[in-house]
């Protein structure tokens, strides 16, 4: 498939399921809608999977990864090294998103879409799937020149759409999320957004990785000077993902299309995958309707990101770490909402007196 | 042991396992306290528990339920007989808080401590544990008189301590929840809080079960007026409930109390929960630092009642059911917490490097 196939086939959610779940709801035991987002959450399930028996046992993460040339602009409080090294982590189940993903029964797949690690010849295995499928071996500095060619941000979208497809397919996925591993990523990001949002760099670019107030100003400057240089158009998505983006961006956009095309939910992450989102929306705007926003992120244009999509995060835990963490978290709440609507009983059913006003 | 021994026998968390915990956070392979909430969380365990390995896998949810004289006021949207049904409910495991109960892994406890419900002669058994301690046959309507002698707040009080601290030690608890049953229950709570808080009931009542404006301005009202017959004093907790309270609503204080006897966190639910909360927080603030709030509630004066208690709440899901569930959900995100502490490498174990700023 390419991408034009992939963006015209999406359909949109079911307005009948949707509806039949607002029914039952109103017939649990409790006041009503009294679980608040609880119930909002299982309708929406409801619509996305065409039943009122929403499943959300089969999950997983995919944890997309690359490089960013902009780094050399000294836009992160770590080295680039770090990018390889928590790759490594990550297939090893040591760090914070494989912690989390255990407990939330999710598989980890970690996928490398752009970075210069070279895992080629280090074999790279552990109790976690690795997938090598790089575009190119990092991102440009878009100070200087197009972060990529509009041919490779058109390829780090469909590498992530392949990669979930397959994965979807292939474990019979009923509830995915999307994370990020990249230093400097949430200066791409941050570029993204702001283009799309039309909204200055400084209200949008947070401290990523915990940067001081000298280096947070030097980012912002960055991204503007990228923004001046390139003169992305923000109505074309693909335009901003290759001027100002990064590869694993562009996957995560794509992981949201291979979701919505395959009919499960994709929770979304914080700050990187919100970013993502973006491109996904931009493609076509009824990817939004499939997804869940994980988590509000600590990271400055967050919530602006957030609205512009219609999403309303789930939790807000003051996290900022991305990895897919707020996203696996809540798929715990996603799965209760779930058993809710499934396994609550009804006032007929249960016996119980009804509000008399 | 009376209310007294209980009172001055609960000792503080320990500040040594908290800096500890504060050294060990700073260690993980994560920027600086990245998963925000949940690296206060897991250091507020460690002081607890006294260990670097926080273990919250034996849960309990304590529901406590009775009924109220002020529903003859026209307070509830429901009639009081919901009470007596829900229990039913609860025992047979078909209700919101089973749902959520079974999906958290969490034993459900429902403890009768002033219903009017006549299960005595009505055997209740089923798959959750039930506990009759009636104090009485449901409170007085606090219009007319003190909804309870001093005596029965006590005994209620007392109730809860001593079926919590039976059960945490029968089943080795180490993760405790409150929950609440009580048709009304949202009035009396709501006049503890604005007693305690020192605030009009306007600026703390909220809808409850989902009344009309009429009964909306009604409730306030007959809050007011309450509180003007009775004049509890504020400065005495064992006063306010005893005269503007309901019996579960001080069992949820004992439970309080007992998990801060016996060394273990306790998860507060939403607005009724939280009245019990400021019962327990004036016969004893320590109680507090063995409280995680689990939920902001959609009821008007929560975020004034837990900012009282210095807690941030750990779900905003615009829920206002009580029975726990709110209490639950957050178990899930106060396990996650636990394991990251104990789980995630550090930069040392993981040969990541460190921020070079």
């Amino acid at each position: 498939m390419d991408i034009k196939d992939v963006i015209s086939s999406i359909e949109p959610v079911d307005e009948v399921f949707f509806d039949k779940a607002k029914q039952r709801t109103s017939n649990l035991i409790m006041p009503f809608r009294a679980v608040g987002m609880l119930n909002d959450i299982s309708e929406r399930l409801c619509a996305i999977q065409r039943s009122l028996k929403p499943e959300t046992d089969k999950r997983c993460v995919f944890v997309m990864a690359s490089d960013h040339g902009v780094v050399e602009e000294g836009v992160s409080a770590f080295p680039r090294v770090v990018t390889c090294e928590m790759i490594r982590a990550f297939v090893d189940g040591i760090a914070t998103i494989n912690v989390l993903a255990r407990q939330n029964n999710a598989r980890v797949v970690v996928c490398d879409v752009g970075t210069k690690c070279d895992f080629e010849s280090r074999q790279l295995s552990g109790e976690n799937e690795f997938v090598s499928k790089k575009v190119s071996l990092g991102s440009k500095n878009f100070t200087k020149t197009a972060a990529m060619r509009k041919d490779e941000a058109i390829l780090s979208i469909m590498s992530g759409f392949e990669i979930a497809k397959e994965k979807i397919e292939e474990y019979n996925l009923n509830l995915i999320a999307t994370g990020d591993m990249g230093i400097g990523n949430t200066t791409p990001s941050a570029a993204i957004a702001s283009v799309i949002l039309n909204r200055d760099p400084s209200e949008i670019a947070g401290r990523g990785t915990g940067i001081d107030d000298r280096s947070y100003k030097n980012k912002i400057d960055v991204i503007r000077r990228g923004i001046q240089l390139n003169k992305p158009n923000r109505n074309d998505v693909i335009d901003v993902l290759a001027k100002v983006g990064g590869f694993e961006i562009g996957a995560i956009a794509g992981v949201m299309l291979a979701a919505a095309f395959k009919k499960i939910p994709v929770v979304v992450d914080g700050f990187i995958s919100t970013a993502g989102a973006l491109i996904a929306y931009g493609l076509n705007p009824t990817v939004a309707d499939y997804m869940f926003a994980g988590h509000l992120s600590e990271e400055n244009g967050h919530k602006l990101m957030l609205e512009h999509l219609g999403l309303n995060p789930i939790l807000r835990l003051n996290m900022r770490l991305g990895e897919g963490t707020g996203a696996v978290l809540a798929m715990h709440i996603i799965d209760a909402s779930a058993r809710v609507i499934k396994e609550v009983a009804t006032f007929e059913e249960a016996g119980v007196s009804e509000s008399e006003k």
